[in-house]
């Protein structure tokens, strides 16, 4: 068993204070990890504070870890001391379901362990998550990061935010040649702007803030349109080939349904805590559009996004933080007031 | 110019009653063809009574006709005096926007022209349908018949309700191995579950009236299922490949989106006169399912459907009526006591 410090909410309505605990003792296909930096997800609050329901207290939020191994396994082959990793949502699967066999984890039959907030496979404990400054992690959830050791804490938000605008602008095939929407400018969207840019799509950036226009080119948008400008939008109507809707906040959809060409897809992948109004099935039948949803991605998928990150030199906007300045942080998140993800440093955390 | 009987509309608010007009002088790419049956849609019905809005009068409704080559234009290769023939949905389109050059005449950019409601391309004239003893079509517009003649009234419907449910299931893929859910049965939905059937899937139909169950399994469904019966609900779970919704009235979508597994997509292909409940954005995510939409289908893939559905002995269950029932058809059809298309036999349509 490995002593432990972290960060975690006793209950959903106690800010998040210091918290000792001991990880498992490391098996034989396991990865020890001194955890360097924790990038900070909006489902980091949420769970903390019960706003999803099913949160197992403590929690110890966190999964956009990054940090370095400490130790291996017996049987472990693709790692050793010292090696810069990452770990992201999940840190177990059943491992044998059709999903699962296809390194699809995410969609696991039998649900996929997340990092905090578990269950852990087999015993069905409450799992830990990167709020802590180590972690240990079976071998097949771990991650080799690429970039320069500099960029780390940058690379943080990749484990989550990364992957899951990445793993949708896959699935659809984005490229060369694809007028490419991205709705929403926040820890999401500003990582779809980049990756979107990067896979060669012309990325033309939706956004309810003016003020936003000059940082969405400057991160990879051709063009971005302020939302709440009809005459802006209507110039669009019909022309895109894919949407992705980084906004979790109910919003009318058939104002982004409507740019769509013929079968053209808009993938959600935030899921708003009251409907979105619903969205008009007209729009869909007259240019056989679809409307789809995307969770995260598989391993096998962010190990080839973190990959195509560093090769593309994409990291993410960040703001560094102090562990004890978490509560601060999610009041800021909550307003939308960070450009674009916070990330603590954890040698910051102290007993 | 060509005397033509039919019955039509003259206002929102008056039953349908005989009519006389003109067709055009067939021109040297025109077919000109005797009506013979013609099957009765719910659009025929909003339409004739201004529901959708847009309608002009006097409206001639009518959009599955079949009927018998009369004369073809100097110009016409693929018909000739006596071939049996059919005209669906459109009569003409701009034949040169992307999705008219790709066979998707149905989302021709310029707006496709109507059986009825028109407008005509060129003369924006109002143009009129099936409900009448003749019709000059374009020969592009015109389809083979390759069911014998007694089986013809039985055709007549396979030009919406057919092609409408079997577009989706063909652009979806829909075949052996597959597990597809059809929604509704009525007009749409029978020519459904015939025509996934007959493409090798393992047919499931949803219906809200337990008395349909016999016809359902007789139409070819391998199991039906009660949708108001939760626990017969809950024993698909996550289990179907695609799902093809014919229900226009406003219903529970997510009730059939938690039954589609990973990536099923659920197409929708009635719009409903006020919108469905808002679908859960989670069921979307979860299982990375896909809503979608599919508007009749263009004219090669309608072809295709007819060759298809006479080569597997495909027809429509029908009722046959005469011209001057039409309204009592209507009233019928608004009770959905007809099983499953009612189809007019032009031979009583006499001034």
């Amino acid at each position: 068993m490995t002593p432990t410090l972290a960060y975690a909410a006793r209950s959903a309505t106690s800010p998040l204070s210091p918290f000792s605990f001991e990880r498992r003792t490391p098996g034989e296909r396991d990865v020890s990890i001194d955890i360097l930096h924790c990038g900070v997800c909006h489902s980091d609050l949420h769970t903390a504070r019960g706003e999803w329901g099913g949160t197992l207290f403590p929690c110890v939020p966190g999964h956009e870890i990054v940090g370095r191994v400490s130790a291996v396994g017996r049987l472990v082959s693709r790692f050793k001391m010292g090696d810069l990793v990452g770990v992201g949502c999940m840190v177990d699967s059943c491992q044998h379901c059709q999903p699962c066999t296809d390194g699809l984890e995410q969609y696991c039959d039998n649900g996929f362990t997340g990092t905090y907030n578990g269950p852990e496979q087999g015993t069905g404990a409450n799992t830990y998550g990167g709020y802590s400054n180590h972690i240990v992690v079976r071998e097949s959830f771990v991650l080799r990061i690429a970039h320069t050791e500099d960029r780390l804490a940058e690379v943080a938000p990749l484990l989550c935010a990364g992957i899951t605008t990445y793993s949708p602008l896959r699935q659809w095939n984005v490229g060369p040649g694809h007028k490419v929407g991205i709705v929403g400018l926040g820890g999401l969207g500003h990582m779809g702007v980049k990756i979107a840019a990067a896979m060669g799509a012309h990325v033309v950036l939706f956004t309810t803030s003016p003020g936003k226009r000059e940082d969405g080119l400057r991160l990879g948008a051709r063009e971005v349109v302020v939302s709440k400008n009809a005459d802006e939008m209507a110039a669009h109507a019909g022309s895109f080939d894919f949407i992705l809707n980084t906004v979790a906040a109910p919003h009318d959809l058939d104002a982004f349904l409507v740019l769509l060409k013929l079968d053209g897809t808009m993938t959600l992948v935030g899921a708003p805590a009251s409907p979105h109004p619903s969205p008009g099935v007209f729009n869909l039948i007259m240019k056989r559009r679809r409307l789809a949803g995307s969770l995260i991605g598989g391993i096998r998928e962010t190990q080839e996004m973190l990959d195509f990150c560093a090769h593309h030199g994409i990291v993410s906007d960040i703001e560094t933080l102090r562990m004890d300045q978490i509560e601060t942080a999610y009041e800021r998140m909550l307003k939308s007031d960070v450009r674009y993800r916070f990330v603590i440093d954890m040698a910051t955390l102290t007993a």
